[in-house]
């Protein structure tokens, strides 16, 4: 039942003018867009393009936010846009719906990025509680980017 | 610069055994868990192998939770497992760490699911405020599955 690969198809693209952050999704699927206006907050999953070379891809280790300074991790433990499948996933406040733009208020993405997914921000039934992350997340110092 | 089409590879399975949920990470993926088990919670990423049909792909709206008293939606605009890509996204508790086999609390997912990425959660910087959702994620009735 399982297949060795699958395939991935953009969306849509990221645009980046002026200062505004816009997804604008292919004419194909416009219909899939009815109802996102009633949330506030959605997910953009979008693949880092940039670092599609199997060089890249079979990086499994980084020094996160690419500061020598913080602990060596394997790439699952960190956010790095250096991984086997180049998936990223930012949750954005939702601007504005205009036909097939999306404005949001930011993501850390270059323009022209492919978009791959869009889901509704849906808060956990059961709240995450007790979360803990290492001690380089909270470094303030490894915060700047 | 942007290709057409992206190629996503399996880095592990999703293994339901007895009452435990437990991710077995490819060999080759062994050293990208390094530092995984410092954090309490991570993002699953999986495939959802069995609606990987032309069909299903180009489905772009739903009932949400199959339960028709819900809005008809777009795709983008619920978690459904019926998308053009197929890719699934869940916050899972980790339980355990142990060489190549993560135990995680549950993950709504079939035995043999491929995954396709591992994340650490990373509370948001700028906390969400003013989430919004619409009718139909609250109402009691449609939680049900």
């Amino acid at each position: 039942m399982t297949s060795d690969c699958f395939q991935v198809y953009p969306i849509g693209f990221i645009k980046k003018q002026d200062s505004q952050t816009i997804i604008t999704i292919r004419t194909a699927y416009k219909d899939a867009l009815l109802g996102l206006d009633q949330f506030s907050h959605i997910i953009v999953c979008y693949w880092f393009h940039q670092n599609d070379t199997p060089e890249k891809r079979n990086t499994v280790q980084v020094y996160p936010r690419r500061d020598k300074s913080n602990p060596l991790s394997g790439v699952f433990a960190t956010r790095a846009p250096l991984r086997p499948n180049l998936i990223a996933c930012s949750t954005c406040k939702l601007l504005a719906i205009d036909k097939l733009k999306i404005t949001v208020n930011e993501i850390d993405a270059f323009d022209k990025t492919p978009v791959i997914d869009i889901k509704p921000f849906i808060p956990s039934r059961r709240s995450l509680v007790d979360v803990k992350v290492p001690e380089w997340v909270q470094s303030k110092a490894s915060r700047k980017k």
